[in-house]
């Protein structure tokens, strides 16, 4: 049977998503607390990674499990098993050709920052510590919408060929909280890096180091050398995976 | 020149407020942080002692500096030095006998609870699991008001003698996010690992190990052994510190 769960975690004590050697993981970790629950362990597919110190309130997985099992004892005791950085926050079955990463129609990203310090929300939080020019950042990111090559975002160690990407959303929005700011980005995938390569150009736009209208050249260059740096990982949160159905 | 700051930390990574040695405590980084400022390093006297991952929205420090200085500017590169999970949020000049731990009049904490896992806040929540009855433990917490011997409340090994306080509010409140509570308390002065062993105590109380009327039984015994456990120190919440200005 094939079941499909919602999870959500604090990034900050792992070193990402995916599995592997010498490092803790927050796919390793649930994979062992489904074999202390379950007696075997089973495959943890995951709609994406994250890199470390990066979180999720929306990462979705799937995984096969040999026996009937009753879901919701199974998930209480996997939030039992789990450190309180990771939480099930839902779980059911569903057909045996789900996947989680391939059948995934939309990934919602969130970035936030701040221009004060929030100690106690500084886990995802990036200190900008002076007030951009959020209507310029706007006016950039909206240069983002649309089906692009995105290769000019996307860290140059990867192997993935195909880096076209279509961006349905991408605006920066004023919370609530006195000084924080929320970038939004949603598209049908993202490359490694992306997200953060963007909110880091963004960010020069917002200083006045690059211009707005100079994202469409960006874009076209396909070239990572020419776009700004990464913004720190501990900001950005997997918001959100949509699926068909 | 005396001077008095507004401190918030997430205790996570800190072994608690109090300088010792071979581990990084809160008066340590932000002394550290001075000395890097000011090329000296003032000694920082703190509210009170916070426990190894007890947290702080409104901790008082006061110090005192030989140079004239600029307030703004000394504020802003403390911040800018300190790590991101310590903020100093205020800083002004106060008269030479102001003394932040002797001169306090109130100070309030927080204890937050959830019976769900919440990863994004889960560095300041503890998850009890289960509804307690809080009607239960609000009966309890109304017979801490007023001036009592706490001892019952107070760690074992603590030095201190005159362990009168007096409490002058206690009470547990829903939070707007589903399934969280806030246990909130001011009293004059607290004995070490107070809060955390009226909460465990408490929730004794909520799951019906112990009843509400035996809390006067508790306080009159002074005895700790007769409390309940200490709740974990990262749901705590130093919250506010009252002076007589």
């Amino acid at each position: 049977m094939r079941y499909r769960l919602l999870i959500e975690y604090d990034g900050t004590p792992f070193h990402g998503w995916q599995i592997q050697p010498n490092c803790e993981t927050v796919q390793e970790v649930i994979e062992k607390a489904f074999e202390t629950a379950l007696r075997y362990r089973p495959n943890v597919v995951g709609s994406g990674r994250t890199d470390t110190g990066v979180h999720a309130r929306g990462q979705v997985v799937h995984v096969d499990l040999t026996d009937a099992i009753d879901i919701d004892k199974v998930k209480r005791s996997l939030n039992g098993l789990l450190p309180r950085q990771i939480a099930v926050l839902d779980m059911k079955e569903v057909s045996d050709d789900f996947h989680a990463r391939f059948d995934a129609k939309k990934r919602s990203y969130r970035y936030h920052v701040s221009i004060e310090k929030h100690p106690l929300s500084s886990h995802r939080t990036y200190i900008i510590w002076r007030e951009p020019d959020f209507d310029a950042m706007n006016k950039a990111a909206n240069v983002l919408l649309g089906t692009h090559d995105c290769s000019a975002f996307c860290r140059i160690q990867s192997e993935t060929k195909n880096r076209v990407c279509t961006i349905s959303e991408a605006y920066w929005e004023k919370e609530t909280y006195k000084g924080d700011w929320v970038f939004k980005i949603s598209a049908d995938r993202f490359l490694h890096g992306m997200v953060r390569t963007i909110v880091g150009t963004l960010l020069e736009v917002g200083y006045g180091k690059r211009k707005a209208e100079d994202m469409i050249e960006l874009i076209q260059s396909k070239d990572r050398t020419l776009a700004g740096p990464a913004a720190p990982p501990h900001g950005l949160v997997l918001e959100d995976v949509v699926y068909a159905d």
